[in-house]
């Protein structure tokens, strides 16, 4: 057996070897910490500092209303859903960053049910995000539909021709599995209904070609592994078919013209209209730069290397945490496996405590989860390594 | 006549004797500018600044996810709400705060109608902050309702038993009229309706008593008086007897127990349900920061020195502005003038331009509104005539 310090030189070894190692030099992290959360809040990049400071101190300090004027804010929200369009694939125009996931999800949904009249079920999936499950079924009992809450495995045979809308996650929060997005999608559109996704955990971590996928609308998250931020704007996108698609909340911001303050209420052309209130500019800002550090590099590279860096996990799981009584929650096949692994152990929380004191940081998932983040544009195969070594020491 | 120069040494003198004058510091403000737009976006505070680079630097780029667990972002939300509650005179635990105005409103305006079932119309009021009339309109479609659009006087004569919900602004956007908070709330009770208001232009400028007014629920914005920064979070009051109204967006931050990821949707108790997604936490630490600048001091004694201020501004119109063609558009009463003066003038747009580039800093809303928030936390009486002569010059 190789000792625990032959694994880590192998993986610092093939860190210095990497192609993308200078990827990291973006991110502002602590020192000595193993930040394997960024699925939950990614981390400050050195941008989005410098962009927030410039903003506070130069742009609302000393701009004050001129920066709405002539400044940079009032297009501000299409600039970075024009960003985050390039990274799920969407083409220019077809995203709006605004509100929360909950409220863009609550707006998807609320027009998918007006798209596609007298239907009168939902489907959406048991042990999806909760948020995502509230505002799937309180959308539906407000337009008088029922929704099935169905296995994630099992929508494509829930589908018939009284279904109006299907609502998913890409990739489960809990076990990271990735969901068929053109499969479940074109199964929704041969009965006739409408596929709403949510991207907040596959966003940034692997190629999403959500206009591609056919996908009629999705929404995500812009703190996870887009690195917004706490509580970060998040996103929605619209496929260009559905111009006409309408959202229950329109906005000043969603107007063609806002600061005509006009009589009635005439909708922006493609996603903006999603847009409802005032940008949230500070968020907004620190979005935006964040997401430079996605600048001169495909997803698909990013998503070998995060594939790498999961199967690199799976692996010493197999050889030196499942005979320590940890269970893979997570999918084996990493064609199917997100940017997070999914570890079980009874005594979980207490173990991810233990964990953080060292500096390794993971996530407590109820009941018994030990969820890893391993983000590729930053996480390294070492730390992955003492990840390992150091789960193994506590149970040890 | 008084020349310029004594009417301006007497400002001076009178900031000099302001007992409140101490106020002003708490604000960032650019030197030798006379930032009269408050009302539009206000000023940075010191302690805004410290707030937010302490959160980049320290809570989000070294505590990272712990912030959230062990950190103060959990309940920032709730603590923001607290600090508006007082400002606007509602108990703790009765206000929400999460995103924008317009999102609120939205979320007010269901929350109402669900509270009013049966009835078939929506009042609002002609000429209203155009987000609102956008927003009152589609829900009121969206639950089979019809609008009366009525001019604000004539509310009160628009109701009777067929009525849910009176939607309006408490102190109107362009004029600064303020509506009798207190008696169209107690029409619209009289009549079995529910009142829904919009604080923007009233919050942090005069004391509002909405608990008091009897009112049902309120919406109102972080980023005019309130200072929050460009498109702060804003919040949400709902009534304490009001405490089973539902949101028509139950995300997960509504919930009593987010982190539990439960199965069923189980809305927190009080105002904090309204909450949706994430706590948007760059923004909300802004905001919270920025409310200190309250502190210590009454919103009665903030009335007073606003509407010695405008009142000042009026006086001035009288004597210089008036005979050169300028007329004003806002009532005559302090009592019942908000924070704000609206004057007009056929070349407004011409000439707010032309006052920027000196120094004095107003608004221009269409057609022909020049609009300039005198906020009684910081400006001064030297700044109203400096506003009064730099204007009576370009005219001249």
């Amino acid at each position: 057996v190789t000792g625990w310090d032959d694994i880590r030189d192998e993986a610092l070894g093939a860190d210095a070897a990497d192609p993308l190692r200078h990827l990291r030099e973006r991110m502002a992290l602590p020192a000595g910490v193993a930040y394997l959360d960024g699925n939950s809040l990614g981390p400050l990049t050195h941008a989005a500092r410098d962009a927030v400071r410039r903003c506070v101190d130069r742009e609302w300090a000393t701009g004050l209303i001129g920066s709405w004027a002539e400044g940079a804010w009032v297009d501000l929200a299409p600039r970075t859903a024009d960003r985050i369009a390039r990274i799920i694939g969407a083409p220019a125009g077809s995203v709006a960053c605004a509100d929360s996931t909950t409220v863009n999800l609550h707006k998807a949904l609320h027009a998918a049910v007006s798209l596609a009249p007298g239907r009168r079920r939902v489907v959406s999936v048991q042990g999806d995000f909760p948020t995502d499950r509230y505002v799937t079924a309180r959308v539906a009992a407000d337009r008088g539909l029922t929704v099935d809450q169905v296995p994630a495995g099992d929508v494509a045979a829930a589908l018939d021709e009284d279904v109006a809308v299907v609502s998913m996650s890409h990739v489960d929060f809990r076990s990271a599995r990735i969901a068929d997005l053109a499969g479940v999608t074109a199964a929704a559109h041969a009965v006739g209904a409408l596929a709403v996704w949510d991207l907040a955990h596959s966003a940034g971590a692997l190629p999403i070609g959500i206009a591609a996928s056919g996908a009629d609308l999705a929404v995500g998250c812009g703190y996870k592994y887009l690195n917004g931020g706490p509580g970060a704007p998040a996103y929605l996108y619209v496929a260009p078919r559905h111009a006409a698609a309408e959202t229950p909340i329109p906005g000043w911001f969603g107007h063609t013209d806002p600061f005509a303050f006009g009589e009635a209420y005439a909708p922006a052309a493609g996603a903006r209209r999603f847009e409802a209130g005032t940008t949230p500019v500070l968020g907004t800002t620190a979005l935006h730069a964040a997401l430079s550090a996605f600048d001169g590099v495909g997803m698909d590279a990013l998503r070998l290397r995060g594939m790498e860096l999961t199967a690199r996990l799976v692996d010493l799981f197999d050889v030196h945490l499942a005979p320590l009584g940890v269970t893979l929650q997570s999918p084996r096949d990493p064609g199917v496996r997100g940017g997070h692994v999914m570890l079980g152990h009874p005594r979980a929380r207490e173990l991810v405590r233990a964990l953080a004191a060292g500096g390794v940081v993971g996530d407590f998932r109820p009941p018994d989860g030990l969820r890893f983040g391993l983000a590729p544009l930053y996480t390294t195969r070492a730390e992955v390594v003492r990840l390992a070594r150091e789960l193994a020491a506590l149970l040890a």
